[in-house]
């Protein structure tokens, strides 16, 4: 019994600038049904006003207080644990934190900075690492990649990777596949982790992050999905659909 | 006994532009001792040419042919298999390159760009290693970091890393540690592999690499080496000297 439903943003709802076929319709099916919704999102290139403002041109209708993303659970741990980071994240972002002190950093917190991800920024953020041991090291996502209209592209977990590699330092993820990100996100619904369907078409974010957290999970085939991607769920009892509409119609059945 | 040695060169004989203390006279008393030596060395952001005259512009006295780089090994495998890579490398780099076919690319090979690890640059290499599961993933080393004249610095090992983790394809590793590297420089010296010993600043690279191919080792607490590195050596029977001068003395005394 599902009764309540995370949804993935980009590659679900739109890839680029165009909103999947039967997605506006999907989101609209599901207001008008008795089932408690929210977006849960990685993406780390945009405010959640942003996001929002862009699918409301895309046609679909969703309020700012049900999209939930990775920005705002790091910025809770930060202020929970008074960091100091050293922020490395996409231009866009930089107003979230602005309010935070920034100086004598004891954290680095790493967001999807794009084309910031340059040498010279990658290397300030290493040295931070390496200056002392107790120096925490923050991550807003661990995706492998996303879909991109040209194609597929490097996602803030490739570089994660490369500073875990070189500092030696576990990143603690703030995104998605964290087993906490989940619980912060089904708390939000009012509901169990058993009672809620994640819908994404990442396999190991998405699908395999919340199948570990305990909850139900929908691989879709659109976004990044790739042939061959429902052999790498990592258990027996996840539901596969052709894309959004066709997962919120079976259940919706 | 120790009848050959290889010496690595950034932070065993330089840091930045300025020679180590002690070890341009170690070097001259190798040469005059009856003892082969080879130069091996990871770094990618030059031509050996280029290694060879800024050593010789420090006072080093070093001939072109004992200078061995994880670039001519990279190049000798892609002659042997018939690769046409797409190259993403130092530009001081290109040349090396520029006779080798690398139209519709069936590899990817990385050096240590250094500022050229944009993220685009790192995004097509990584759509290209998306194109086809047989595309071929080469690196030329799998370094952390160096020591720069103004501290630590990220190395090709990150980026490694980054696009191994976002490609989900395991990188053949051209230079250190590689125990094939290790095996072709001790081919160079005439020796058997546990005959040489191998001098480094890097505990994993030189160090546990030399170690694990069979060599002799000795760690110089100069370079990017840090409090703590001896901890990390895999066995018990490796040697640790201040310097390359130290470790040198040792071994002619």
């Amino acid at each position: 019994m599902v009764r309540g439903i995370l949804l993935d943003l980009s590659g679900v709802l739109y890839v680029g600038d165009t909103a999947i076929a039967g997605a506006v319709d999907a989101v609209s099916r599901l207001r008008q049904a008795n089932i408690s919704y929210c977006f849960i999102t990685n993406t780390t290139r945009r405010t959640s006003l942003s996001i929002q403002q862009s699918l409301t041109e895309l046609g679909f209708s969703i309020k700012l207080d049900d999209i939930f993303t990775a920005c705002s659970a790091a910025l809770d741990y930060i202020r929970i644990h008074q960091l100091r980071p050293h922020v490395l994240v996409h231009r866009d972002l930089y107003q979230e934190f602005s309010t935070l002190d920034v100086r004598n950093p004891n954290a680095v917190v790493l967001g999807d900075a794009a084309e910031d991800f340059s040498y010279q920024n990658l290397n300030t953020a290493f040295r931070i690492l390496m200056q002392d041991n107790t120096t925490e090291f923050i991550s807003m996502g661990y995706n492998r990649y996303f879909m991109e209209a040209d194609g597929l592209s490097l996602d803030l977990g490739a570089f994660t990777a490369a500073l875990e590699f070189a500092s030696g330092k576990q990143a603690i993820i703030m995104g998605k596949p964290s087993k906490d990100f989940f619980l912060q996100a089904v708390l939000k619904l009012g509901c169990k982790p058993e009672q809620v369907l994640m819908i994404g078409d990442d396999v190991e974010s998405d699908v395999n992050g919340a199948l570990r957290a305990g909850l139900q999970a929908c691989l879709v085939k659109t976004g990044k999905y790739q042939q061959g991607d429902e052999d790498k769920i990592c258990t027996a009892n996840a539901q596969i659909a052709d894309d959004v509409g066709a997962a919120i119609d079976r259940l919706l059945r």
